[in-house]
């Protein structure tokens, strides 16, 4: 068999090339993407015309990234590749709450606030108390779980969208549980809003027929000593988008109840409870 | 079964997404790429710091791209993808002079000169006569075929490469056959070099453990009415690097003979034909 590169087996030509001293992890996903590559191309019997295009494509994507927009994070969300490696890096056990994607508008060192205050600090949209508990999978409320919230705010942009004119910390806080585990806040019941569509991903989910819409959600990020991580939403049911989020993020069991009770404090209100994950689980 | 995505059923979820009037091949790529990404990051269970580094890694590479640089051909040209789409779009017939990767140093309307003149305009390296002939696969010379050739300079530069330093043209030029389908020209023996290896591909290939360097070759771009565009190189066979060219160009049919004649004209000659595929050709 000759030495050189072939059609029949160029994956196998390349991978052979990695030094003997390679990181065995970086070996292993190296050679598995470029057997995943090589066959894409083959099954799909790529054109030289396509290929220019994927190479324009990419160079663009990565040309428009930059410290207010990450192009390649969308297009990973887009094509569900974040969600999948979300759900494969947080397989949790029967009745824990599911994860979703985290999405590139969280900001570290939020305010740490009382429970029962408002986050929404620019007096738009309907109001909304979020509530619930934290419980660990025996049904035992969670003490000291730091639970961290951003959402969009009445016009579908996150503050740091427009730090110009949203007040800083819009629609954001953080609240930690006492003993009894509970937690409540005052938003705003979120909205739908587009990705970034002005770029490479909007052609391309325009080209696939594709809107580039989320349905209505509050981010949460619920941290407890003991437990794992936990970065979900709840979304809000009646979207429009709900079947279609063009990130792939919804998942049956984080849809809430968002109720309207018009009670003189809120317009609505939204009860969701977070079942964590034990560190040390059975998966 | 749920409408929402899983981890299970992740690419079916992405590519059902598409709208009903997408055009057809562009749906039938993208669906075969969501399947194999999906299936990399499965198989391999790719963890959310790697793809991390996977997001930082592309944008960097597209960052560094430029009118001078473009580091996704490089990336798809170390993957051996680059040669890989070349195969797929290249099959020929039994016989016919192989293809392989064109390269980021071709330029267009180099000068035409006349049979045997000199291409290498800076004086350095170690003159070598070019010569052959370009037949159809019966073994007839093939009229006005246009023989487009490039190479490096004895520095492991294309002119292209160095505009302050190197004559314009330096190492190029187009030849056209008369009726016996004859070439010559002189050139320098080329010599290896290594792809631009001071941006990500560069520090991929280090971590990977391969270097950077394509084993010497003369570039052949060779057109004629009524036959498939032939793109090749002829290679060097004494060259260290001719077993690990970083690019995967090498064929074993396309090492040519470079024999010292130092016969008072040139020190090397290097024989080689082009049969020449008609682009009636059954495959």
């Amino acid at each position: 068999m000759s030495k050189y590169f072939s059609e029949a087996r160029s994956a196998r030509a390349v991978n052979a090339r990695m030094g003997p001293s390679v990181n065995p992890r970086l070996r292993e996903v190296m050679a598995c993407l470029v057997e995943h590559l090589h066959a894409f191309a083959k099954e799909i019997h790529l054109t030289q015309q396509e290929w220019e295009l994927a190479i324009d494509f990419l160079t663009r994507t990565g040309q428009i990234c930059g410290d207010e927009r990450q192009e390649f994070i969308l297009l990973s969300d887009a094509l569900g590749f974040s969600m999948l490696v979300d759900a494969i890096n947080n397989r949790r056990p029967p009745g824990a709450t599911e994860s979703t994607v985290f999405g590139p508008f969280h900001v570290a060192e939020a305010p740490e606030r009382a429970m029962g205050e408002c986050i929404a600090l620019d007096g738009k949209g309907e109001s909304c108390l979020f509530h619930g508990q934290v419980f660990d999978l025996q049904g035992k409320p969670v003490e000291r779980a730091r639970i961290d919230v951003w959402s969009d705010n009445a016009d579908g942009f996150y503050d740091v969208q427009q730090p110009a004119i949203q007040p800083k910390w819009n629609n954001r806080g953080i609240f930690t549980t006492g003993p009894d585990g509970r937690y409540s806040f005052v938003g705003i019941k979120p909205v739908s809003y587009p990705i970034p569509h002005d770029g490479p991903v909007g052609q391309l989910l325009q080209r696939l027929g594709r809107h580039p819409y989320r349905p209505a959600h509050m981010h949460f990020l619920v941290t407890a000593p003991g437990f794992e991580k936990l970065v979900t939403h709840t979304f809000v049911g009646d979207d429009p988008y709900l079947a279609s989020d063009t990130v792939f993020g919804v998942k049956e069991t984080l849809i809430a109840p968002f109720d309207r009770v018009d009670d003189g404090e809120t317009i609505w209100r939204s009860a969701f409870d977070f079942l964590l994950t034990p560190t040390d689980a059975p998966r």
